[in-house]
């Protein structure tokens, strides 16, 4: 397998708020920007409250103008990957009216709301579905934080209502492509927070692929700093979390956002953070791809951004590849190198207490500063390439084999 | 003073979303139908997260499509209002993500909120200034709603500061267009909730005339009937009420927002209530005009409207007229009569100190079933005509003659 690189699209006129302005040229000019990067695919983003305004309104305008975009990229050689329910992008929730404040209803489990999300995503899968670049949806970029503890409007939820959620998202997605790929993807909380109702096993488990999302201003840059092994090694390190997750031990994982967020790397080590970050994940076996976040900065006169969203693109305000921009266009022009198999499984107890059981209450031991995390950076640092393997699957032996993994080892015994 | 006629312009497709699918002629075909109805005026609104969806970016496009509307609508005789911060609309809550979740923030006391605010505000009001049929600006439809105790996320104020807020957008109206009439609005809570930070005062005594709205669903008409006389009166009552907390004997009211709500209005009993409601409202002084709510029912291919929004228009979904739209056309051709004052006060005691007095903390005594209502009632029933004195002005003698009140009356003595 060739891991394919892409980026995460973010407009350089307007951001997301583009969708407002919607100008095919500017897209366009984006996109030629981004095909320079040697990317094969974007991963874009709708803009929830914009596509569907109201319940029953999910505007036909937008909609086409989605299809343009997917097309633009078609004629660039770029396939293209949609989340829909956006929801969140860099620090700002979008969440339509008719869910909010008077109208507010549980995002996961209100009927009414789930058949009007359901709709939305069939609608923008039927839309795509006949288009030979479009690879599939993701629900919504993150959207598991609105049941996160600390957002500041968190929706109550169980794990089965989080499953059921997901899996009905999925089938809508599939009723309008059903040829696609779709996925989900989660965020820190997800895999570290013991009560979040999105479990690491949804993430690796529901889906066609498990997503990840690398950011090391979870604690890792704060704890370990921005350009120690522990950071470089994060996108490596959940990579194999999610492997290890997973049921199936031949299910792929997509790096669907890494980047190098300043302060935490500076600009100027920015290129060294992603050619080694890059390093390591080509390392991982059974990846399917690196899309990087995000192809062009933040522009400065759009205000009240957190500081490091600013400076993330490959590319600048001025439409300028960036030095890291380099590194990554160095990776993504390589010919493919399939690594080796990960022989060494580090035994990951988090509760759970069957290889079906759905819960992980004690997955903190992931996070940074976790047993389980430093556990395993120490093996990947001694170069011993360690896989994850979930303690009900430690006596497995079809699993074992069908992932190559020769030898395990705990925490307790490191 | 001729009462000016005028309807609450909303949209017949697409309702405010109307913004994001901007159709010219679609808005010119329904300002004709206004036109048909004999009004002078349109109040419309802006849809703030679409207008402003970043602090910085306040969108020219957007600025443009409301310039074409206002424009549109003196090809047709109709001057414009504009309303900036919606803010609310018939339920839905549109505010946005820089103010929201993880960035939410007081939306009238924080510093940085209220200078966007601002900003936003003078844009409109600068991009409007020229034309001829440009009345000026509301504020934001009934925005006070935001520091309401029963809003989901009710903002903490007091009142120097919502007197500070208001003093501070009128300002940024007035910054763009100088020889413009800017408004602010209340709604119920304002005038009848002892502790809310917007007072009655705050709604009598700064922009250019008071506005009111009067719904009778804020509990007369389930306490009195639909069409029984408090509830046809409801409009002549605010609007008298609006006359004595005033400190100018002379400031104009205007009726910005009244309708026919079912089901406590019956589509059959409309005219009646339309007609009696006119009746009474036009037996007031001082009247700047009146606004009806709305233009066009709503879609019902629009969900999750309360059931009353649907039916308040005055023109069906076909465009076609409704009965209650003849009537207001038949006021709206008649040549004016001014009515003779009221010289009868009923003395208001809601609690100010002095006639600088910016407190009303026994308010509740004009709401529905209060002491205040129910005496004022009376005398209106008995065709007294009354007036509003608000207690400190009582021995006013200027301010009694200037309103040429002859007696006064208090709720104890009737």
């Amino acid at each position: 397998m060739s891991a394919r690189f892409g980026v995460n699209y973010t407009p350089r006129t307007g951001w997301f708020h583009h969708w407002l302005d919607f100008d095919l040229d500017a897209v366009r000019a984006d996109l030629d920007a981004i095909a320079v990067l040697g990317a094969d695919h974007v991963r874009v983003f709708a803009v929830w409250p914009l596509f569907q305004p109201n319940r029953t309104l999910i505007r036909p305008a937008a909609l086409r103008q989605l299809g343009s975009l997917v097309d633009a990229a078609a004629e660039r050689g770029l396939d293209v990957s949609v989340d829909g329910l956006q929801g969140h992008l860099s620090s700002f929730d979008f969440v339509p009216s008719w869910v909010s404040t008077w109208h507010r209803q549980n995002l996961f489990t209100s009927d009414l709301v789930v058949k009007g999300q359901a709709a939305y995503l069939t609608a923008i899968a039927t839309e795509l579905a006949g288009r030979p670049n479009f690879l599939g949806m993701s629900l919504g970029n993150e959207f598991s934080q609105f049941a996160g503890r600390l957002h500041p409007s968190a929706a109550e939820l169980t794990v089965a209502e989080a499953e059921h959620w997901l899996q009905t998202m999925l089938a809508a997605c599939a009723a309008g492509a059903p040829r696609a790929e779709h996925h989900h993807s989660e965020y820190d909380a997800a895999l570290f927070d013991p009560v979040h109702p999105f479990t690491p096993q949804l993430a690796a488990r529901l889906g066609t692929r498990t997503t990840v999302h690398s950011w090391i201003f979870n604690g890792t840059a704060k704890r370990y700093g921005g350009l120690s092994e522990q950071s470089v090694r994060l996108a490596e390190y959940l990579l194999e979390l999610g492997r290890g997750y997973a049921s199936d031990p031949h299910r792929e994982v997509w790096l669907q956002e890494v980047g190098a967020p300043a302060p935490h790397v500076s600009a100027a080590d920015a290129p060294e953070f992603t050619r080694r970050t890059l390093d390591h994940v080509l390392d991982c076996t059974g990846l399917y791809g690196v899309t990087w976040w995000c192809s062009h900065d933040v522009s400065r006169d759009l205000a009240d951004f957190p500081e490091l969203e600013y400076g993330l693109g490959l590319i600048d305000q001025r439409g300028r590849v960036k030095p890291e921009g380099a590194v990554f266009a160095e990776f993504a022009g390589r010919p493919p190198v399939e690594p080796a198999p990960r022989t060494l499984g580090l035994v990951l107890d988090s509760g759970a207490t069957s290889s079906d059981d759905l819960l992980a209450p004690r997955r903190d031991t992931c996070a940074p500063g976790g047993a389980f995390f430093e556990a395993w950076m120490e093996l990947a640092m001694a170069g011993q390439r360690p896989a994850v393997v979930l303690a009900p699957f430690a006596g497995d032996e079809l699993h074992l084999k069908a992932r190559r993994i020769e030898t395990l080892v705990t925490v307790e015994r490191l």
